[in-house]
């Protein structure tokens, strides 16, 4: 398959590449490098990437941004930077993907744990990886008669993140990126859509 | 107690006002008419409402505007519109709302069945009722030390609103408002917080 995988360089994302890059052709994609530079917060850049890759077999976002602060101090602005990075940014790619997917073809976005369990400070991302696990259940039935299919990974916080992130994740079991990787596969090789695969 | 209504005179609104009116003083608010006008997109003009009104005992939010529309279609700016206004709306409401809140105070925010089960063109409605939610679930965690309480009531389609959107929802067992607003009492009166009370 012709695979694009946007946020290619980040953790997550080499680890993505890394296990289906072995039998797939990956267009790696970032803001900044790789094989094809795009900006998922703006719609020209992401209708460009397309009309310079042509079509393609799967689509996979490992990236976004979030606000992580206390509930207390939190500022409606602050709560909107994840709205428009991290969940904009990856609805904004399906909306465009959907045009650019050959037969068969797939979506697999990416949400955390932190959707479905709360940590301190992550009521921004709570909200904001809970509703790309909404968008993809929506989505995945207007997706379906037209034999395309949309998932979501919901990764537990990363061995390879815990030096940054691990006091944030207190007894949290956290998983390497490589397993993480695996339900990416399992997304664009398997049959199911409308699903959260949670690593967790 | 004293108690904010925003969205008073939508049909939600008004029963929930019927239903709490009787034993608790209420301030109608809402875009245009009521006790109070306050616009839920515009960070001065909540901040200037709870500065005329004053402290609070609870919150309520019945309000909200979603994109509907077919998915292949959906641009990212409309997507977006649903984002800033029902999501960053009662986000809004609730981030302004948590500092003046009387001790033991709550807040109720409104979601909908469709964020629980998808209907057609309602991706945009499944991921915003999803996300706030989701916002309900983290937020919950950061007020629970402060003795604050925040819910979320999920009602199925009114039976008042079928003529408009009943084929939308078909086989869907419409409630009354009327029901419907007792959640809310629930969520008010009650002990609960970070709950999603399902009306259907």
């Amino acid at each position: 398959m012709k695979i694009l995988l946007v946020g290619a360089s980040g953790t997550l994302g080499q680890a993505v590449a890394a296990t289906l890059g072995t039998h797939h052709q990956l267009i790696r994609a970032g803001r900044h490098g790789g094989d094809a530079q795009v900006d998922l917060t703006d719609d020209a850049s992401v209708q460009g990437l397309f009309a310079r890759i042509g079509p393609v077999d799967a689509v996979i976002a490992t990236t976004g941004r979030l606000h992580f602060g206390p509930l207390a101090d939190m500022s409606p602005t602050q709560f909107n930077l994840g709205l428009q990075d991290k969940l904009l940014g990856q609805v904004r790619l399906a909306l465009v993907a959907q045009h650019h997917l050959n037969n068969g073809g797939s979506i697999t976005l990416t949400s955390g744990i932190v959707g479905a369990q709360p940590i301190r400070d992550g009521a921004n991302a709570t909200a904001v990886n809970a509703a790309l696990e909404g968008f993809v259940r929506g989505a995945a039935c207007e997706l379906l008669p037209r034999g395309l299919r949309i998932n979501v990974v919901s990764p537990n916080v990363l061995v390879e993140s815990l030096d940054d992130y691990g006091a944030y994740f207190p007894g949290f079991e956290a998983v390497t990126a490589q397993r993480a990787s695996l339900a990416y596969q399992r997304s664009v090789e398997g049959v199911q859509s409308g699903q959260v695969f949670n690593v967790w």
